[in-house]
């Protein structure tokens, strides 16, 4: 990994400016080692020879549960103090978050309550259930939610962890660029899928006081552009409603997020849906892997026409790519293949 | 890696009786090295939770050209001296030795026909073509795949590369299971997709060299059971018709790699259709990687109650799974999530 000396931003980016730093993501590295996946990154000939340029894919899709989200969550939760930590934790959300920190309470042995929008996808919740967590259920609006979770919180005592605008949360999800840095320490820029920001405010964070040369570039559907819109208005920009596949990047900035956003990302690009599938079908048929669509949104904006003809190309010759998550319902595959052994 | 010191059936393995060795094995290895992926092993929790023991599952899906064949159909090609090589190869397969010689000859520049069926599906025909082989096409017998690949030979000089009955491939082939055991040295057992055992024998030659205490299982589709009938008659035994999912497992065994299956091989599993769907399930969902049905036999055969209340399955605690490629039509899928963005 190279050196802290070649700036002194990393030093300034340590002050406190932000609710996680480099220091809290070395601790968080430590905390979470005997629990978390270091994932493997891949390459890919064929993808690179299209794209122009060296790209690594960081595969977060192997990681436990099968996303990022568990850097976050068993940061989270292996940080609290054990007198805390034996109430129980709660959490609102029905993604990867849910089942993320299902598994880290699991694995610290203390109860996980997590509350679920009545109408939420039957997948979603066995895999909560399959770690143990507790079902609660509640009305399908934000509104119930955080009701019903601070009704479980008072009832138990149990600690919020909210899925990104956390400073544990962040720093967990920080974890990825240490990481990635150390396996390919040539990056010169960084492309994360953007939805709340957690994972891109983690990045942003270790990858620019670990190297203060490379880029950090979020990526996200057109259907959910509020991160896009929130850097061009130069503050947080919520949506009336998102429309996308990606399931997983429907939420919006957090007043903890945004600072690191605003400050540290370089550009926001969208992407199309059907950019989107492209993507997907190549991390399926090239790199042989399993991803949600959330996951490949990095990779349709490096190959979008808004990225290959804009300005930030030049000088981005090896690329990192976070793949986020690997939890897809694939029932359409087994129905078709379950027909054709009949 | 273990020493040879142990035992001296290593020895004895390299004194010529088989068509393959470790030491051709080892040369093959230096051999591949600069064009081969050294391919990662893959371990999941919740599957070893089901299985009872530790798995370890080898990812030659990830491998060049999507399977373990890229490896025989390298050392083949690049064991060919100049002036012989010049001329180029021939092959008669549609499936992925095919491919796999269509890319070590457009890495050594040479010219690679490939004699395919005219009703060969058009997806294997364009994984030949994206690696600049040139396509013949014949009638879908197995008389009519020889005579134009004999044809070929004769117009063009260009040297025949079967899909297993040759020592190179199986050579190329036994590269796997020394990589395999540099990165879990502590092995108990190895488990195949057999179908003309190119794979199984390369594997048994090299791994039973390295530790003799090894015991390497083949597996194969209820529905092409050629090789366990086979080891149960103690000669080659052919089928009238094969009928499975697995279509890269629907060969017969070669009088060159069936010496090796009798002696090396301790046992041949069957599985059923719906074991081998119920194996690509965990694949994709929990493990999150693309297989074909073919690569999963290995994993279908563990959890088998065959393997698990038969007799082989004390002493097999570190098991090691060959997943052997990762080549199938996701059409099903791609359509239905295409109608889900419209």
């Amino acid at each position: 990994m190279e050196a802290l000396t070649d700036d002194t931003s990393a030093l300034r980016l340590d002050q406190g400016k932000y609710a996680a730093s480099l220091a809290s993501i070395l601790e968080a590295r430590a905390r979470i080692q005997p629990y978390a996946h270091v994932t493997p990154v891949l390459t890919c000939a064929s993808i690179d020879a299209e794209a122009g340029r060296n790209l690594h894919f960081k595969c977060e899709n192997f990681q436990k549960g099968g996303a990022f989200k568990f850097r976050g969550a068993c940061n989270a939760v292996f940080s609290l103090p054990e007198e805390t930590a034996k109430r129980g934790v709660v959490t609102h959300s029905s993604g990867n978050h849910a089942a993320a920190v299902a598994l880290a309470a699991q694995i610290r042995g203390i109860p996980a309550h997590i509350v679920v929008p009545k109408n939420a996808p039957s997948c979603k919740i066995a895999n909560v259930e399959r770690y143990g967590g507790n079902i609660v259920t509640c009305e399908p609006t934000m509104e119930s939610r955080e009701q019903t979770a601070k009704k479980v919180q008072d009832e138990t005592g149990s600690v919020l962890i909210l899925p990104f605008n956390d400073g544990r949360v962040m720093s967990g999800q920080g974890t990825v660029a240490v990481e990635f840095l150390e396996q390919v320490p040539s990056l010169d820029a960084i492309f994360v899928p953007i939805s709340g920001g957690g994972l891109t405010s983690g990045i942003a964070l270790a990858a620019k006081a670990l190297k203060p040369s490379i880029k950090i570039f979020a990526a996200e559907p057109m259907g959910a552009d509020d991160a896009a819109q929130s850097k061009a208005a130069g503050k947080i920009v919520t949506l009336p409603e998102v429309n996308t596949i990606a399931d997983g990047l429907r939420a919006f900035l957090g007043d903890l997020t945004w600072p690191v956003v605003r400050d540290l990302v370089e550009d926001v690009i969208t992407v199309s849906e059907s950019e989107i599938v492209t993507a997907m079908r190549m991390c399926y048929e090239r790199l042989k892997i399993v991803v949600e669509p959330s996951a490949v949104v990095g990779l349709a904006a490096v190959l979008s026409q808004r990225f290959q003809e804009g300005p930030h190309h030049l000088n981005c010759n090896s690329i990192g790519i976070i793949l986020s998550g690997g939890n897809i319902d694939l029932d359409a595959l087994w129905t078709s293949i379950n027909q054709s052994i009949r």
